[in-house]
């Protein structure tokens, strides 16, 4: 295969069904990715990723520049050779993880300067450096770097990210081109849009970085802290700004009627931490909305996490064992929720795919929305 | 099934191929059992030990009984239906969790009296109530309360804990006799025989325990401190001692090398925390002895666990994945290792069982050990 390519299949309304093809197999849009931070999705191998269906899943750059280096992945091949995954990747960028989770950073026109989480020793991204380090971890999709602002910063600020972020989509586009290789199949860079919930930042953002011509861009910024109303616009806004034949990704959103609503204005990609995290503190997600596990209702509860679920989790567990699991600490609890959780959004992406394909989405979100409780 | 029965199907010099017939299945002898102290086999599922082709598996009255209690699991129809597993389950009397776990305990002629290690909340077993607990979780195998001494007890501390053991069996077998059943399916009684390594207290505690003709025999106050070879005496004395048509399970043995050992001395079931547990410290069983996977020696190995594996994680996974996840803490990496060491101690008891079938038992074990380094 020469390049990543994406190809929009059909539109309902603005909700769109395409296929990406990439060098590890197409991946049916739109799709959620299961977030792989470490290079696992906690309590799950790449065989439960392949039983799940999953056709691309995202890892973080920040977490394995760390732990265990580029180096050493590198040395394996890349990542999915080491983590021992035929599907397809995409890693982010490490700029929000710099942000959120390392204990000191100073960022400057020429990139981010950070402690490490892990033991306080001190490392730098730069754009070059973050997309040749996702280069080399071997990513098939890989993420300019770009700088994340909450949603209450200032108008200046967000104009400053915005520039700032352009600014490094052209400078990792130079170096690396829109479309490379490390390994034996090509890797595709996507361009990050900034700009808060400005439409007038958006629109800079959209089409600076749409002269760039990236393979797929990312929506950053959102689902940092403002209304929802908000988030919904960007979107629906971007769909109109973003060039219809290059896919679309909507970074760490989100809910499940996030995904609904957000697909219904033209999102192609998704990525959340929320069914897996969450299954962990024992949330699991169902076709009548969220239920938590460990509530007392569930003590004595036979039948499973969700009566219309196809999962072999459900075909085979009652809610009063997984419920006593999480009581007990036992890992097997969260590993099943977090499959079981998984089994429902990528089940949700499938449902949303078939019922764009047959031109009845608004039909099949009602019908969604009559069953499921997003309280 | 009207009651739970062993067959003998053959002997090589003092080892022993049979099969035991239980409501759940045949279960191939010697067999291992892997321990699922709270109702799973710690970061497994049912569908796991299926996987593994396990036919037994333990779990832990003392740790049920408190959380979640067996009013619970007897109203899901019993344990195996409460953690869905159609195979076999020994449950052991809690005796021996309760001096080794419990904050405070008290034993006198009728039971023994003691804390909750969960919340300090007092309980006391008796010989008919840890019977009836066990009956109730629906163990197939249950097994009459003892007390167990660590080895360097006295002699009159010994003698008198095998009276108190032949004792309290007795009272258990009056109460539920040999077979009994709680569910729609048959339950059998072991007796435990207590001694240390005293030739004499093994005697009387055969003979007496002999006399009350239990369906099997389970062989404790072993591995609790004495040397190795003190162990092996008493399990070679015991095979002369104990009713050759009926099953002798060895409590909590042991390593590999142990269950060879035992094997060759007659033993038919055995069970240890030891593949599990210490798959969570990140050692590995393998065809050639321990590999502690945190070595940096494994940090670059892009081989298997154990070359010689045919489990899926050895077929999957590099060495250098798997100590990345257990430098890293993800459950993933515990999750690995736990499965490839029962798959390696459920493939050395089936590699025995073939051994034996075919009178080369002799010749298999030198074999074994010109691979395996016991040191």
């Amino acid at each position: 295969m020469e390049r990543i390519s994406f190809e929009l299949l059909a539109r309902d309304e603005r909700a769109r069904r395409g296929v990406l093809h990439t060098g590890h197999g197409s991946v049916q849009t739109p799709a959620f990715l299961p977030v792989g931070t470490r290079g696992t999705v906690k309590t799950l191998g790449s065989e439960d990723l392949e039983a799940l269906g999953a056709e691309i899943a995202l890892a973080n750059t920040y977490h394995l520049v760390l732990r265990p280096g580029a180096d050493l992945v590198a040395e394996h091949g890349g990542l999915h050779r080491f983590m021992a995954w035929t599907g397809a990747l995409l890693t982010d960028s490490g700029g929000y993880q710099v942000h959120s989770l390392s204990a000191l950073n100073v960022v400057d026109e020429d990139g981010v300067t950070f402690k490490s989480h892990l033991d306080g020793s001190p490392h730098r991204f730069t754009p070059e450096s973050t997309v040749e380090a996702q280069a080399r971890l071997g990513a098939d999709l890989v993420v300019c770097l770009d700088q994340c602002l909450p949603a209450d910063a200032d108008r200046r600020s967000h104009l400053a990210a915005v520039r700032r972020t352009t600014a490094w989509a052209a400078r990792c586009r130079a170096v690396f081109g829109p479309h490379f290789r490390t390994y034996d199949y090509p890797q595709a860079l996507f361009g990050i849009i900034q700009g808060g919930t400005d439409k007038e930042l958006r629109q800079r953002a959209a089409d600076e970085l749409g002269a760039l011509d990236f393979p797929g861009y990312a929506i950053g910024g959102l689902a940092v802290g403002e209304p929802k109303e908000a988030l919904l616009e960007t979107v629906a806004l971007l769909d109109t700004l973003l060039p219809e034949e290059r896919p679309r990704y909507l970074m760490g959103v989100g809910k499940p009627e996030d995904l609904v609503w957000c697909v219904a204005r033209g999102v192609d990609l998704f990525d959340c931490v929320l069914p897996t995290r969450n299954a962990r503190n024992g949330m699991a997600f169902t076709s009548r909305g969220k239920l938590v596990i460990r509530n007392a209702a569930h003590a004595r509860a036979a039948g499973p996490l969700d009566p219309a679920c196809r999962c072999w989790v459900c075909a085979r567990y009652s809610r009063a064992y997984i419920r006593y699991l999480h009581q007990a600490g036992e890992i097997l609890g969260l590993r099943l929720v977090t499959y079981h959780n998984l089994h429902f959004y990528l089940g949700l992406m499938h449902a949303m795919r078939a019922a764009i394909q047959a031109g009845r989405f608004a039909a099949w979100q009602e019908g969604f929305f009559a069953a499921y409780d997003a309280a």
